[in-house]
Parts: structure tokens; C-alpha cells; sequence
């Protein structure tokens, strides 16, 4: 057995209080090494030889490690707890807070041996809030969703098209009042989320470099008319998620003006992290990258000065526009732009006051990378997933990944967080910063639909970017923003119901979809033939994928050709980019 | 090569801001298994290819770990960053945030691969006092140091004499005048730091079953006299540390007093953690355990209900308290009391406070177990070094761990934290909770001197529970706790001077001692000879230990005979229970 390969870290993802009264204990060994794991565990202050005696499940696996789990159920909310690992080779030891020691049973509650959670604190268990669990989101770019109102239409907008690339600072005109007037259109799709990129008033059309953040941008309406939009969505079920951008200000703002004009004596010049006055940079040919900055950005563009939110006055700032969105406008939750560049210690202030401004509140922050530090239950609800999206991209389209190293990396991904976090992340397959999953299947609307379907079978809540639905395509930024196909005799209307369909299916069995077991069956890796099943209490969801170059013969899977979501799918033979999403009684 | 053993874990122990600007990676392999690790990084808005390389020290192993650590420098306070893993067999991987691939140099910069550190945030960085490095700590059991006043003492004291046993509910007179009169004695003993066991008006005679936080014991005295001891230890350069219980109260406390009257109705029910009212429990034998508890306690004690740190009036009124005796009194740090079993999002409140109140404030908390969840910078600036004392006893005195054996735990612990946390750990080999060094060594002195000198030599600094300096002995508690030897004619004189010795060098030391690298050298782990040398920028001290059973001829290590701190060092002979402590320019 490979004893160097045997993880565990308290107060992580490898143990957390899942529910009140519910601890979850992880373990990580090496892939196919360990036969057996028990827990031991007991109450600190008890008479050593009290220790119950737990046998832990795998959980899960990838190509390197196999995870173990437990729930220890307790008396007084405190826990001390070692693991009993025996491997394959049928070599035993006992690890613990001290290491790795050849097992011994007196070893299991002896001094200083047992991991330790002191205490069940309920404020410090990460609580996610239980709608996202009930949620479809739709991710809509405001400028280019729909024109609602063309008295506030900025000068030389482009007539909309939704087939020619934007232009990188073309505008179109879309707005706040297009989107109320698609809720309905939303409605009927059947999604309950929307998540609306960023509306303050800023200078381009992405509105990622804000202005003002107490004001909606002139060219998407005004604050009556975003009252009306929160409350229209609300009206028919629908959350409604703003974009943050707290990481960096536009530089149009006054407050950087301030710092231009005034220099060390402005009263913002500690606002931002400016390394030398007067403010200054070399252009390049790229708007977006200038070279000798004399202070702190985003990425290298002049334009996004980055904000110094160690600054209590900064921070009191933002932590103010995060709840006067909140209090004056019913808004669900923020999703927050480069989340992972602003300091922990403001996150947890802006968490707190959210939390306290609206109970339930969900906090989304955009991190590419392993999430861990933000998602301990005093930052963020979850992170844009993705991770996830180019695992699934990675074995479903481009199948750079074999199915079985597909599900490792799913794996691998979802056993970095606890389970309630994978429980409300947001998974999109694309978004504004990255091409459209139809153009990254080559237009292969099967791949589209069978890479879709499989998401909408994951723990985390799916995405839909605005359009997807009707079959827009659109390579990376500034294609995929493309004015929204609002033209019926071009929209797919056949991928419209699949959409539909599959959207009823999600929130039809939510609790199941979210929080449920999770298991895979790679039936056959070579010919790309696997299986997801989710196990509820009542029921399971099963989800069978042909990922290979060929029809297959799925008959001793015995799947029931009557099931309304599935495609390639007749005769018991299951062809390429062919699906069967069954649902039926647990068995 | 074990690519299952393989770890590093981003914005933890294993990457973190050292200083502003240096920034540190490790990374964990199985011991002995690889030949080299590089780590690639850079700007992740800069181009692919502009990566740099750096070769990784490897700063420390463990029976089954070998630790590879690197300094980054980088330009813009942000990094991404992989590690090539070449094996001893010549196997070369990546492994990045996605785990571990066979290398391919196209890997290293290919999105989602790379760990990142986002921005370097000074807000968000551990940084200890500096004063602390500084430090040599004298823990004070205020009831037992000295009378310095007859005036207060409490009723039916027994006589002082530090030969008996203690009764558990035993008083002595011992008060903070006596400190008071006896800061010239620990001034000449050398010692710069002051940990005081509780001084809070409390029932017993440990205080740690607070009644009232703003009033001084009158056991103990009164304000006046407190602020004259802050007065006089600042005045002699000492620090001084008390210790806060706040993870419960005394139920003598007029808040529990109330809940038992008033029950549900009580205004300080939500104070604690009530299960059931009334609040009950049977007694036991065992004044300190109880059985059916209708409330949550520290252990079973039903004398301390756990206080509801989570509630915010509790929070705000011990916040309050520990801010109190930082602005009224100058106090420099706390130490606090079963400080694990508190919840998190209270400690980041309190530790804010403390900063905001004195900065350069030293904040140590009482855990036994591994503590990183506590030391992130957000929390705590150290632990009670326990899992050090153990390592160390079962090393130097039970002999349970051989001298390879004892070095593997302590690189564990250290290998734990970062860098500066283990700065300012506090070593301690005994105190009020456990039985002094002295005993557990058998009333060896030569074995005592021996572990005293090896922990003056480590990082994190040492503690002396009062009177060790003396000889004094004593079992668990209360025998620990014996009233303090005054008695010239029975104080070890001999003992007193080798203490002062020791703190001597370690205070002119005190730079190269926490912050120089520490190198192990197990010259012979079967006869028990090692040596572990610092290394500063212009000087070395190293350490030679004998911890075999027999005299070792040293010769082959060139050892200085004139060293001034040295015991069993005759013409080349290491004798039992031997060491040589050398301090030479640098080599």
C-alpha cells in the first residue's frame, strides 16, 4: 500500500458539516490500492476505549486516487476521529493528525493521534441557498438580447443581425426593457434564472468598466425600468442575478479622473494601487494591453484601474452598492467578475452584508481555477464551473479525453469541494468570454444536444447562454455576442423543445439531480459507450451516451424505448451523439 | 515514480506570501522518490512562453515526505505556476490544477493547468509581530508564583510550600503584587515575555471559570495594581500576555445565574448553547463531569456552559473585553483558551479588533491538534506548541521515538505552516496542564538541561512554566501547580544559571534562530547522536545531542571545547545526556 498517497485535512472539503448534526469525513488513497477504510471515532472527553467504528464508502475515483466518505453521527458536536486503512497487499496502519503509523489499536484514541473537529459551529457551515438547487439559469449579455426601447439607443448603433460578427465596440441597442418584453418567451423555455451581465452605467458595451455603480447605463433604461424588470421576473418565478465587477473600476469613473487630475493629492489616490504618480502608460496596438503602467489593472488594460479594497472607504463603498441593489431592487444574487483577484477579507465583509440584506442570498464568483480558499462558507455560494465545461467539452467534442479520463476529471473537480457546494454550482458549457458550444461542435447540433443533455444531469445548476436555445452559434468574443436571433424563421424551433424538455425534466427532479448519489459506468471505453446514473430517495435518473464513432448495440443495458429524452435511439441500438435519459421507480 | 503522493495545495501552507513580494511554493513528494522538481511560472496575462523556471529546495523530510520549496519573483503581484515532478526513475510529470500528466512542455502554460495565485494581497498575509521573534515567554499560574499582598488573600489559605501536593480547590495567596515583586528576579533570569494564566474574577483557583472579565480576581488584587505590573514588565522590556477564556463562563457569572432563574426567558438565553430548559445536569463522582447535561459545556463540566460566540451581543461584549484591557492596560497579546472550539467567523471579529486596537499584537491560541484553519493570518498568530512538546519528550526523555523518528515529527508539525507561523509558535515542554518537565525526566536535571537546550534552538520560541528555572518538579495536575520555590537554600542555583545562559543566547540569536533555515543532521541514529544547525546571514549556531545510552567519541565533528554551553564534554566525549552548543561566523 502506498502510504504517501493517504490524504485527509481537517476543516477542508475532507471534513465539513454537510447538514447540522451531519459530518462528512473524506479520505484520498492512491487509485485501486486500498481494499478497505474504517473511520474511528468518538467525543474528545470520553474514556478512550468509547470510539465507534465507521466502514467508509468510495465515493469516487479518478485515474490517480480513489475517495472514501462517512458521515459521523454524534452526540455532543464535537469529534476526534482517525482512519484504519488496509491495503490491497493487506498492510494495515492508522492515520492521523501525527502521520502514518503501522495500525495498532491502541494507537486510535491515544494522545494527539485523532483528527479533531472541536465543534459543530452552525456559522461557520457552509450553507447554500436551496432555490439555486431548483434553478435553470439563462445568461443574457443585455446589449445584445433585445431592443425594447429605441429612444435610449446609443448613436450609430449596427442594425441588429444576429449572423454577422460585432464589431469589438460596435452596440446594437439592446436593453432592459427587451428583456421584459421576452420574459414571457423566457417563460414558455422554462428557465427560472436570470443572470444579466453587467447593466451599470460604464463606457463600452460589455459595461465591464463601470462608471457609476448606483446607476443603470442610460443606454439599457433606468432604475424604474429594472424595478419593473425584478419584479416581472419575479412574478413569474424567476431569480434575477447582477454582475459585479468590484476587482477594478473603468477609468472614465470620477474617481479615477480624480486620481489623473490630482495625483497623489486626490482624494481616491488610495482607491487603486498606484506604484508611482503622475498615472501613465504606454499604448500599444492592443486597446487592451499597455505596457509600463505605473499602476495596478486588470490583465494589462488601462482602462480597468484595479480598486484597493483594503481600503475600508473602498471597501464600504462597494459593500454599499452590493446591498442598495439588494434592498431597493429584490436582486437574488451577484455574480462577481474576476472574483479571484479581490482579498478574501473584503469577500467576507461583502458576504456578510448580502447575507444580512437578504437571507438566502446566492454569491457566485467567477474563478477559473481550484476554488477552494472562496467556498468555506464565508465568501462565495459556488464558482463559474469552468472546469467543468472543458472536461465535458474536452471528452464530448473534441475527445481529447477518453470517456473514463472525462469522468476522472469530473471527479477530480468535484472532489475539491464539499457536497453542498457542488450542489449549486453554476455549469455553462459557454458564455461572453468564451465561443458558443454549437460553433465549438462544428454546428454538429447532435453533439450540441447530447453534450447539453449530460450537463443537465450533473450536480450543479446548468447555464444557458442567451440564444443557445435557438441555435445561435458564434466563435470567441466578440462572436459569441452576437444580437440575439429573434427571427422566427431562422431560430430552431426543434432544439427550442429540446431545451424545454430538458429544462422540465431538470426542475421536475431537482432535489434528486442535485443531491443525489452519483455514479458512472463506463460500459465501454473504447467504443465511448458510458452511463450516468443519479439515485434519489423515490427515484433515479439514468443517462446513457454513446461518445464513440459508432452506433452501438445497447440491448444489455435494457433501456426502455419509450423514454421521451433521447436521440440516435431506435431498435435498441444507440447511434452516434446518441442519448437515453431514463427515469424510473429506485430500483 | 508515486504521482499519487504527490501534493500542493494553493493559498495554504503550501502557497503563501512570505514577505511582501516573496511569495512561496511547496510541494510534497514520497520520501526518496524524486530526483528534482522544477516549478514553471508567470504572469498569467503574459504570453505562453514567457515562463521561467526555477529549480525547488528540498527543505525538509519526514519517514514518508520529502518538502520542495521555492521563492517566486514575480512583477505584477500575480502568478500561475506548475511543477515539473522528475522521478528517481527518470519519469517525468506535470502537475498543475488538474493533477498530474505525463510532461509535455506544451502543458505548462495551457489554460487550466497552471495553480494561480491571483494578486498578492498584503491585506490577506500572515505577518507575526516582530517583537515576538524576539521573545522568551515566563508562564505565570498567578496563584501559586507569589503573595505580595496578605491583604487579599482569600480565606483558609494553606501554607506556602512548594513541596506538597496541591489540593484541586487548595488557595495559597499568590497574587499580581507578587509578580510585581519579583520582576527584578525574572529580569536577571533574562526572560522578555509574561504569560499569565487568568486573572479575571473567577470562582476557583485557576480563574478559568470567569465570572466577571472586567474585574480584576481580588484574589489576585485590583486594577491599580495590574496597570503597575503592565507598568514595570514594559518598563524592564517584558511583554505580557494574559489568557482569555471565551469559550465559556464561570456558572457562577451573573449571565448563566440569570438563565438558571429566568430560564427561556432569560436576556442572556441565546448566550449560551441550551438544548432543554431548565438547565440541568446529574453530578457525578467527578466534580468536573457531569451526565445529562441540558446544555453544552467545555467537556462535562457543568460549572463552564459554552458561551454562543456566534451570537452577536456575545461576540460584541467579548470583543469589547478584549479590547478593554488593550486600551486600558496596554496589554500585548492573548492567549487563549480552548480557542479550537470557537467558531471561526468570532476570531476573525476578535482578531480585527485586537489589530485595530494595539498593532503588532500577538494572538496565541490554545490548540493541541494540527491548526491551520486558525493560522491563515486572519486568526491567530500561533499555537501552544504541544504537538512540538510531544515530539520532543518522546524523543529526548521516553526514548519512544528514535532521533530519525523524533526529527520526522517535528519536520511534520513544521511542514504544517508557513514559514512565519512557525516563527512565533510557543514552545512550551510544560505547563499548568500537563506535569513539568522535570518529573516526566525522572528528577534528571542533566536530561531536563538537555531538552531545554535542543527547544532554545528551534523556531517558534520557548516558554518556562515558572520555577523550572529552580528545579522545581511536579506531576499532572494540580502537582504542576505547587506554590513556587523562593527558598534559596533549596532553589537550584546551578539550574538558574544555565536558564540564564540559554536565554542569553537565544535572545542574541533571536533573528537567525526563527528565520534561519534549519538543517538536521542524524549523525547516528543508532547511538542517538544528532545535530541541528541555523543558519543566519553571517552566523551559525549548531547543536550537537546525545541521546544514546552511552558516552560517543565526536572527534570527527570538530567540536569547539571551549563552548561556554555545553554538558558532558570532555576531550572529544559526548557523554549521556550530552550536548554542545556552538556559535561561529557562517562557513
Amino acid at each position: 500500500m502506498e502510504a504517501a498517497a493517504i490524504y485527509h485535512r481537517p476543516d477542508s472539503e475532507f471534513a465539513y458539516l454537510y447538514q447540522p448534526g451531519d459530518f462528512r469525513v473524506r479520505l484520498r488513497t492512491k487509485r485501486d490500492d486500498v481494499k478497505e477504510v474504517q473511520c474511528f471515532y468518538m467525543d474528545p472527553y470520553d474514556a478512550a476505549d468509547s470510539y465507534q467504528t465507521i466502514s467508509m464508502s468510495k465515493i469516487a475515483d479518478t485515474e490517480t486516487f480513489d475517495y472514501w466518505e462517512a458521515s459521523l453521527d454524534v452526540a455532543h458536536k464535537r469529534v476526534q476521529y482517525d482512519f484504519k486503512v488496509v491495503g490491497q497487499d493487506g498492510v494495515a496502519v492508522l492515520y492521523g493528525d501525527r502521520g502514518v503509523f503501522p495500525f495498532a489499536p491502541q494507537l486510535i484514541a491515544s494522545a494527539g493521534n485523532p483528527f479533531r473537529q472541536p465543534y459543530f459551529h452552525e456559522i461557520d457551515r457552509f450553507k447554500e441557498p436551496d432555490w439555486v438547487r431548483h434553478t435553470v439559469w439563462y445568461q443574457i449579455f443585455p446589449e445584445r438580447f433585445a431592443n425594447g426601447d429605441v429612444n435610449n439607443d446609443p448613436k450609430g448603433i449596427k442594425p441588429w443581425n444576429s449572423e454577422l460578427t460585432p464589431g469589438r465596440t460596435d452596440y446594437y441597442g439592446g436593453d432592459l426593457q427587451g428583456i421584459i418584453d421576452h420574459l414571457d418567451y423566457l417563460q414558455e423555455l422554462g428557465i427560472n434564472g436570470l443572470y444579466l451581465c453587467p447593466i451599470f452605467k460604464a463606457y463600452s458595451n460589455h459595461k465591464y468598466d463601470t462608471i457609476d455603480y448606483l446607476e443603470v447605463d442610460p443606454d439599457f433604461g433606468d432604475k424604474e425600468v429594472f424595478q419593473k424588470l425584478v419584479v416581472e421576473a419575479h412574478r413569474r418565478g424567476m431569480k434575477v442575478m447582477l454582475d459585479a465587477v468590484f476587482n477594478h473600476m473603468g477609468d472614465r469613473s470620477v474617481q479615477w479622473q480624480d486620481v489623473v487630475v490630482n495625483e497623489q493629492k486626490s482624494k481616491f489616490a488610495d482607491w487603486f494601487h498606484i506604484n508611482k504618480f503622475p498615472v501613465a502608460f504606454k499604448e500599444t496596438d492592443d486597446f487592451e494591453k499597455a505596457n509600463e503602467l505605473t499602476y495596478d489593472t486588470f490583465a494589462y488594460t488601462p482602462h480597468m484601474p484595479k480598486l484597493n479594497t483594503a481600503n475600508p472607504e473602498v471597501r464600504d463603498y462597494l459593500v454599499n452598492v452590493a446591498t442598495y441593489w439588494i434592498n431597493e431592487f429584490d436582486i437574488d444574487a451577484w455574480r462577481l467578475d474576476v472574483a479571484n483577484e479581490v482579498d478574501h477579507r473584503f469577500w467576507r465583509h461583502f458576504a456578510d452584508a448580502c447575507h444580512a440584506a437578504k437571507k438566502d442570498f446566492y454569491i457566485l464568483g467567477e474563478v477559473w481555477h481550484s476554488s477552494q480558499p472562496w467556498l468555506m462558507g464565508d465568501q462565495f455560494s459556488a464558482v463559474m464551473n469552468y472546469a467543468f465545461t472543458e472536461t465535458v467539452v474536452n471528452g464530448f467534442v473534441k475527445k481529447t479525453l477518453t470517456p473514463q479520463r472525462m469522468v476522472d476529471g469530473l471527479n477530480y473537480q468535484r472532489m475539491l469541494y464539499q457536497r453542498q457546494v457542488n450542489e449549486v454550482m453554476l455549469n455553462t458549457l459557454d458564455s461572453h468570454d468564451t465561443a458558443r458550444l454549437l460553433t465549438v461542435c462544428d454546428d454538429n447540433k447532435d453533439l450540441l444536444r447530447q453534450t447539453v443533455a449530460f450537463t443537465f444531469l450533473q450536480e450543479g445548476e446548468p447555464c444557458i447562454y442567451y440564444g443557445s436555445e435557438v441555435g445561435m452559434d458564434g466563435g470567441n468574443d466578440p462572436d459569441c455576442r452576437k444580437p440575439m436571433n429573434w427571427n422566427e424563421a431562422t431560430q430552431d424551433h426543434q432544439l427550442f423543445a429540446f431545451y424545454q424538455d430538458l429544462i422540465k425534466l431538470r426542475l421536475a427532479n431537482a432535489d434528486l439531480l442535485t443531491q443525489g448519489d452519483l455514479e458512472w459506468t463506463i460500459v465501454d471505453d473504447q467504443r465511448g459507450l458510458i452511463q450516468v446514473t443519479r439515485t434519489g430517495e423515490e427515484k433515479q435518473v439514468i443517462g446513457t451516451f454513446n461518445l464513440g464513432d459508432e452506433s452501438q448495440d445497447v440491448s444489455s443495458l435494457k433501456l426502455d424505448e419509450n423514454q421521451q429524452l433521447s436521440q440516435s435511439f431506435v431498435g435498441q441500438v444507440l447511434g452516434q451523439q446518441g442519448y437515453v435519459i431514463q427515469v424510473k421507480p429506485r430500483g
